[in-house]
């Protein structure tokens, strides 16, 4: 909140009525920047009669949700210039792009970041012709609007993403307007209750405004069809205090919107000065405003005798035939002349001084305010020495670790270092994943009700820093709200639930990508850091559900500039993982390590090697010195690299003379050609550990043909034979499930013997000690519910 | 709703103390079984002490949700009976099976599917055994449990199943138990609105039961730690009227149960006396329970000092060391034998006959209900000729035709056809997706409010049976639960977006794999089929956030038994598609296919031939004569097989003596090999088709790497070069965006100039040619905003 001490004073003021016919003013510049970015080609000022080639060639854009949008931004800053406050402006509707452009542009920053768009007619007109133009900006919120950590296009993640962005930013407003059609979405409509997490003497203020425009792409909205009984319990039980404003004349709803925005940071500040001076630490009722006003408000209000104000017909271009339609031609004219554009612009086309007065200044319009722009505020995380939460591995596969434990403790004392600038988020899954030494630093955040038997390992408190909630999506909204905004954190789920958040995942890629590779004016964001845990091969507990490795799949469709996947194979190359993962910008880091004991294979300076090669032979597993071995057996995650050494450590008992390679992948990519990925492989490196002609056993911890998607372009490719999780699966003992895939250690020996030449018709009694062995082994786990406990003994005797 | 007389007038019957304590007996008997199931090996009666040998080597399941399942189990059975109802039980917390098992087992309809697991104390012994335990059945409720069609694995999607249930089952109830865990979630968040869509008088009702039993794995549950004051608030706000039971006391809670149930289903009666004697279809307010029980209810209330019932520790197993730890063993025993086995079942093991006469009978069982096996009350679906629909093709690439359009028109008369089996889903974008002619049979469905304006084309009416809310989440959901209780189906979406429900794809694959490969009982259900439309070639509106074709990478990844893929090049090849994925059964179809104008290529004799085929040769594009061409041009995909025909035609022109194969494919899973999908090409067919070792220029709609995914085991991979989206977009036109990933016709024959031997080096006039179109078609769109609208001239002049 503000820190002058006028703040106080001018609560409640009321509007003076020659301010508002400047806001009104002010916002009537709005909508005609925003007709003009969907109409206009040239003539921005219309300093001559609108004719046909003023006109672009195509319409698009989305009229309906702008003008609301500016009607807050313009109120926003009346109070943000009074009080000194600190505000970001999120775009629910953020296909509504004109009604956030045009305040960007109005305020001087749009012309400061892109020059060549000044602030007069020329740069308007450029302004113009950009918006929704091929080669230009897009028709929303995207990457190259400043002031916005928002794109829109995707509805159902903006009030996840306003709560983000306000946690440890007790001084931060994050004014989120949501659309009553993003409103309907599952996201959003769990998103209300992220104010159970936020804590009021430390965190800061999402003020949600609800527009109720009423109407989507060709439906009325469901919560603008409800009674306002209905409409105002809802926001009570997701625990607010309501308020309604509600009409359309602009005089009277620039006078309501005024009062309530008054009354509402009255209410924060109370809840402020109860939490930071009075050290009460309940959850507070916070406000939020419901905004009903017509669809494409202030536009034409008819059309060939069809309702277009207040009508779905105004969701995108209300009127398309401009150029064929002389009529429609003039119907243009007259609207954009209706905003009184001679009154708003100078004669050069700039905004008259009066307007512009009223914009905040510099970092504290919304347009420039440095938290939209995070990485300018981003500080680099100070890391503990990973090698202090080392396993020590004095036999290679002899220890038993479970994986995601130490990673628990690196992240606890990650969290010591940076209490304000690092969260982990988790769906309830902290413990289950074995990450909860965290609590000895922090425990979960917990805003709702607290009952005595929390005391009893419940881990709850007010001060809290870990992020649980069931919702994914909400999460994700919040770890993505606080990275664009120059923090730190670490999201961990169940390895099938993560295709819960796909969609979230492609579009922060798709916005990283933009960000890092075409705006240049965005500083680096710290990576958003990944771990699947809980995965496909210890299900034992829920089975076929649970059993999904694919959603690795979806991670190598999007830019490989911001895409990286890493698969550890133990603790302690985890551990470098996660240090390397944290380091990190731009980009997204999908880690997959699962939670169960598993034995551990390398030290911590091993790890070290290995994991900045990212792949690599393990000697001692290997008995090829060097030569050209007769097979190559390659793994690629914790429990296949575990069945693969103990298929290795069968074969180089039963056949000592056969030369085999043991090769490891920590980093996904290096599977893939230096041409496509950063991470990649050259074709001499690729053929240096695979060999040119020699059969390859690839145990893979996903679906086996992501292998191939990626190294089809490598030599070798047609002896690469992949195995990995083919959807078979219920509840199984880890050995069980192994075997039906066909990942397991004696299913890997019979692949060696099936492919490489001058094994093929021989080592009958091998062969059949396998087939045996599987056999036994499904029988034993049938009959007692559990894997012999002996078969880890097998692994790694070298 | 009940169709005996006598229904109406038990109403509000109180409990007799009898009555009540048979109840409390029957619940005793699930919550023993419920222990057992996850405790016990042998011993199933308790008639011998218990020993170590008597239990599990592995404990595993969940024990927090079951008691109170069974609850509501119990107190449902009472009002069946009594008043004949026809309910389905749907069980949120899924992954409580135990308390859903049991009923099953109690009713005897578990016996009567699996006859080993018969109803006396072998059987018993068997049932016990065979939970969670390595080749049986899992520990949620799997598609293997009578009466469900809901697996509760992820949480998120039971009340939008409940609700797709009840559409046009106006005699149905389905009882949905929502976990407080559950709740958080977003699609569930959201599916509370799901009664804005139920028409009182043509549909059923669901009876939400929130089951507030207080926490999640490891944390609280939001829902559980707000006011009472917010809670009401919050049902109120959805729209139900909610009704609170609370309690832990067993006695108490039974008859404040069954009181309210009573009540109720009062209100339900008033309601459909309304709407179906009085013809009152305005919205109304539907009651739903709230039920407040301690998680683990019934369970130890301590264990070691902890508080265990009432406590996130009955989540799973409440206390697991029992075979090493003999005071355990002691609880265990002390546990089970609190419920009085000895009172219940008699000396063989079979329950007594006051408890077994609780029970609805046959068909009226939950357990046997034949909705939840809904392919035994499927009928086929009348469906219209194709052909009067077809795009007539005097020319093929002369006539342009919004390839979805004629696709409405077939779906509005199967909609005529088949009124109250067949429904159409979609969020928001039928009109978009150019599907509106179905509203000429029925509109769109709405149950809140009803303005005057809706008449102007709001398409709106409270019996419509077209589906639209912004929330793919919640009608997958619906559209889930109508095909599992025996309808048929529709979902239509953006295909960037089908990714916010990834995870209820795969979770529906899991389930259709399950059920169609393991469960002999449960009979065909019809396919989900899902149209992806506004692809990622056609966003000049919305651009890079709106392109992601890889939904159907996601599908590749699910059993072969159960997926489909198609994408039709035209109009008339995507009717045939949709014909017959409308008469398939136990499987996902899902059919790629864009809304705007394209050319059209095939008539409906042509487009036949070629669906059923689902690869080919295009003989009038080609001009190899059967001989072995100089190369392959392939597509797949509308826009795909545009711009390669487009560069075929070019080649044509410029290079008369290439010998050229074009072929197209409709059937993605033809690109894999025949062992692994039963769509699949044998290697001769795929030889035939794409030699042995000719250059292969692929244009794919989607990702390029599926191709290779798919393709890698063919001999002629090696020269399979596949072109296709590559993250490259932003607002573009068609063609520079096509350009831009190299999709389109220039590059296409540029790559033929590459990759054919006899061509490389010359053919340098062309090449320039090439070249400069390129250039010069994107300063077009640079300058004008739009492609020059001549280029779809060049496309098909053979």
């Amino acid at each position: 909140m503000g820190k002058h001490p006028a703040a106080d004073a001018s609560q409640q003021t009321a509007l003076g009525s020659d301010e508002l016919q400047l806001i009104d003013a002010w916002w009537r510049a709005c909508n005609y920047l925003s007709v003009g970015m969907i109409y206009l080609l040239d003539n921005p000022l219309l300093r001559e009669p609108l004719k046909v080639e003023h006109v672009k060639y195509r319409l698009l854009g989305h009229w309906g949700a702008s003008p609301a949008l500016s009607f807050v931004w313009a109120h926003l800053n009346r109070v943000i210039k009074r009080d000194d406050l600190d505000v970001v402006f999120m775009a629910g509707p953020g296909h509504g792009a004109p009604g956030v452009l045009g305040p960007t542009y109005l305020e001087g920053t749009y012309s400061e970041i892109y020059p060549d768009k000044s602030a007069d007619a020329e740069g308007m007109q450029k302004f113009f012709k950009q918006f929704s133009f091929p080669g230009h900006i897009g028709s929303h919120v995207t990457p190259e609007t400043p002031g916005s950590i928002h794109e829109g296009g995707e509805l159902g993640y903006s009030l996840s993403h306003a709560y983000g962005a306000v946690l440890d930013n007790p001084d931060l407003i994050v004014a989120c307007v949501v659309g009553d059609g993003e409103a309907e979405t599952g996201p959003l409509a769990t998103a209300w209750h992220s104010n159970k997490f936020i804590n009021p003497a430390r965190d800061g203020t999402v003020l949600p405004i609800l527009n109720l425009n009423g109407y989507k792409i060709a439906n009325p909205t469901i919560l603008s069809r409800i009674s306002s009984r209905e409409l105002e319990a809802l926001f009570v039980g997701y625990g607010y205090t309501p308020h309604f404003v509600e009409g359309s004349d602009h005089a009277e709803m620039h006078r309501k919107m005024a009062h309530t925005l008054d009354t509402v940071l009255g209410e924060i500040r109370a809840i402020h000065r109860q939490a930071r001076a009075n050290g009460n630490l309940e959850r507070p009722l916070w406000p939020m405003i419901v905004l009903r006003t017509p669809k494409g408000w202030s536009g034409p209000k008819q059309i060939n005798g069809h309702k277009v104000e207040g009508s779905w017909r105004s969701h995108q271009v209300p009127f398309s035939d401009v150029r064929n339609n002389s009529a429609n031609l003039e119907v243009l004219e007259e609207w954009m002349r209706s905003y009184r554009p001679a009154e708003l612009f100078d004669a050069e086309g700039r905004l008259i001084p009066e307007l512009k007065a009223l914009s905040p200044q510099g970092p504290r319009r919304m347009s420039a305010n440095p938290h939209a722009n995070g990485g300018v505020l981003r500080r680099e995380l100070k890391l503990p020495d990973i090698r202090a939460y080392a396993v020590d591995v004095l036999h290679a596969g002899k220890v038993l670790q479970e994986n995601t434990r130490p990673l628990g403790e690196f992240l606890r004392d990650t969290m010591r270092a940076n209490m304000n600038t690092f969260r982990v988020f988790g769906p309830d899954e902290t413990a289950s994943n074995r990450l909860q030494s965290i609590y000895e630093v922090s425990k979960k955040v917990w805003m709702a009700e607290m009952l005595p038997e929390d005391e009893d390992g419940g881990e709850l408190a007010r001060d809290g820093r870990v992020m649980e909630m069931l919702s994914e999506h909400t999460l994700m909204g919040w770890l993505e709200g606080y990275l664009l905004t120059g923090r730190h954190g670490f999201f961990h789920t169940y390895e099938a639930f993560a295709h819960v958040v796909d969609s979230m995942f492609n579009q922060h890629a798709k916005w990283l990508d933009i960000s890092r590779n075409h705006v240049p004016w965005r500083a680096w964001v710290s990576a958003e850091n990944i771990l699947l845990s809980s995965t496909v091969w210890r299900q034992d507990h829920n089975g076929f559900s649970h059993q999904d490795p694919g959603f690795i799949d979806l991670v190598t469709n999007k830019s490989p500039s911001v895409t990286r996947v890493y698969l550890p194979p133990d603790a302690n190359t985890l551990l470098v993982v996660a240090d390397h993962c944290l380091r990190t910008t731009d980009c997204i880091n999908v880690i997959v390590a699962d939670k169960q004991k598993h034995l551990q294979f390398t030290t911590i300076d091993e790890a070290v090697v290995h994991c900045a090669k990212g792949i690599g032979v393990w000697r001692r597993a290997s008995n090829d010195e060097d030569a050209e071995p007769d097979v190559v057996m390659a793994s690629c995650g914790d429990v296949a690299t575990q069945e693969a050494l103990a298929a290795t450590a069968i074969l180089r008992e039963r056949l000592p003379e056969l030369k085999l390679r043991f090769v490891n992948v920590v980093d996904l990519f290096r599977m893939q050609p230096a041409s496509e990925h950063p991470h990649g492989s050259t074709e001499r490196e690729f053929d240096s550990l695979f060999t040119t002609n020699k059969p390859v056993i690839f145990n893979f911890h996903g679906y086996p043909w992501l292998i191939h998607k990626l190294a089809y372009r490598f030599r070798n490719h047609e002896n690469l034979h992949v195995r990995g999780y083919k959807e078979k699966g219920n509840i199984n003992t880890p050995l069980e499930l192994a075997i039906l895939n066909q990942v397991d250690r004696f299913n890997l020996v019979i692949d060696v013997l099936d492919r490489v030449p001058r094994l093929q018709g021989r080592s009958a009694h091998l062969r059949e000690d396998m087939r045996n062995a599987i056999v036994s082994n499904l029988n034993y786990a049938h009959t007692h519910g559990t894997d012999r406990a002996e078969i880890v003994d097998w692994v790694w005797p070298f």
